[in-house]
């Protein structure tokens, strides 16, 4: 569809019926969302339901290894995946600029159905406003989602357990450091990309062999930092990492030190922390292995009892530093 | 809570956490949002669900009779009881410009938790991003919601069948009007106010005296006209509506003359249209005319199959015009 947004494009009249079903009909195509009733009517087998929101304001829109409608589809997955749950169906709320591309929104929308798709996950119900000019800064995005938990899986941020070991799926960073590049025109871009990805079947696998998973969280806004420091003061234990098996890719370690940024502070896309009784790590890392998104799977920490609520970092020389929770703002608008 | 939003509010750290338990769960509070988990865990008993998506983005954010927050809950929570579902749990996604006064966040935040509590409803999940100065207009509010669709309950847009009347539960256009005096400063704002409600306890009513509702939509966006001709044309059948029976407020009607709107194109927040079988009407009415918001219950018009897919409007004098879909934009950021 060529052409620009227009203000009429969201008036709920006939420009939207054409928008809707030249692009997210025809994209998201599926019998629940064909209705275009005010509520889509969905089945859910098992009674534990997984519900989840996140809006997505990433600027720019495009960028090495996604957009913010891959981003938006992968970021609600996996917020349902840490939580031990199927993804199954998916709302997607727009709010574009008057004027935006509309090749850029079919660009947009053509991501998130392959993504939702991947994941086995269907879009069902959606919303589309158009803001004037200067309103909204090109296109935002909600994506809303439901799952169903597996049986027999407990999974919460306040069950870290002493003795637990924290696997990490891959290097750290990634996202982060690429939207940076991006936006300020770095140009050391060419070698980086968003490790923005849909976690659920790595997730699967992990919880196929390994039903006592504890804790599980992606490491997005804040990175593995804030969300280590939330699982620790939720469940009342410490976590210790090793500064030397922290894993990132020689370029983005560049960039970090470049901009005066630590790895472990800068959003991922595609990590999950996974905290796992140290009996099960072995099996657990040798699934994780043979999946393409945690080749590089590997253990960056351990939970301890000893000094309640805080995360440590031990660095090569044996000492220890805090690592904080976040605190100000290093990097707007990186989801 | 006093200052302003800063775009550390939006980081993932510790002033997000703050902003979180000082707001957001202060009045929210349930024991589902406080457990801080990547999605909320809900048990639905009832296996057809209902689940829908709005952004709200109305501008300006305060107006008579309520707010972009009681809106945002309000919205959702009628997208779900026209569906024919009980409306149980609630995502609340917010997009924040940097430097949004924080009292300002606490009175929306107040609103929505008060109007959920009156709608039965939980938030259980949510999400802030906070952007740069000028990247958004003030706040947007994504709410998604999930229902239960009441048992023996069928109600779908391509239900109307010849011989429905089509029934109001009140007076027209109120919402759209009011917003628009007050963006535009026409100074008679203080006649005039938003019907903007939650009307899933008249709905409520309306299905216990009557299971065989076969349409119900509220009528936004677009307005009456909007939902009459999405109905006409999903149903394959015509509605025809008397102009003499159409109620609007006298203030209402006077500034619509003057901006030379249509009230049945202008949006209102706690109207809807009832498609019911005639012998149903009567008893319909008189259960709808007993509930506050339904004390101006009418007839608005009826389903023919004579001519396929249109609305028409018949005049006091006999004649019959067409209801067309509404076209372009008249009212930006109603809703």
């Amino acid at each position: 569809m060529i052409g620009k947004v227009l203000l009429s494009h969201g008036s709920g009249g006939r420009q939207t019926n054409g928008l809707i079903s030249e692009i997210f009909i025809k994209h998201f195509n599926n019998s629940v969302l064909s209705q275009m009733n005010d509520a889509a009517q969905l089945t859910l087998e098992g009674n534990r339901v997984a519900f989840t929101t996140d809006s997505f304001v990433v600027n720019p829109i495009f960028f090495n290894g996604g957009n913010i409608g891959k981003l938006a589809v992968c970021g609600t997955v996996n917020d349902l995946a840490v939580s031990g749950a199927r993804p199954l169906y998916l709302s997607s709320a727009f709010i574009i600029e008057e004027g935006f591309e509309l090749e850029k929104l079919e660009e947009i929308v053509k991501s998130m159905a392959l993504e939702a798709e991947k994941a086995g996950m269907k879009i069902v119900a959606g919303d589309t406003k158009v803001v004037e000019r200067g309103s909204v800064d090109g296109i935002y995005i909600n994506t809303t989602g439901i799952g169903v938990i597996y049986e027999e899986i407990y999974i919460s941020a306040s069950n870290a357990k002493p003795g637990d070991v924290v696997i990490v799926n891959g290097t750290l960073a990634d996202h982060g450091i690429t939207i940076m590049c991006k936006r300020h025109n770095l140009g050391i871009e060419g070698d980086i990309s968003s490790d923005c990805a849909s976690l659920n079947s790595l997730i699967y696998e992990v919880l196929n062999v390994c039903k006592d998973i504890h804790v599980m969280r992606d490491a997005t806004r804040g990175g593995v930092a804030a969300v280590l420091n939330e699982i620790a003061e939720a469940s009342k234990v410490s976590i210790i990492l090793k500064e030397e098996s922290i894993l990132v890719k020689e370029e983005i370690r560049g960039v970090c030190e470049m901009l005066g940024l630590d790895p472990l502070y800068v959003a991922n896309e595609g990590k999950v922390c996974i905290f796992v009784p140290e009996e099960h790590a072995e099996e657990v890392l040798s699934v994780m292995k043979k999946h393409p998104l945690g080749q590089d799977a590997y253990i960056i920490g351990r939970v301890t009892d000893d000094i309640k609520n805080r995360v440590f970092v031990e660095t090569m020389i044996g000492s220890k530093r805090i690592l904080d929770m976040p605190s100000g703002e290093q990097l707007p608008r990186i989801c």
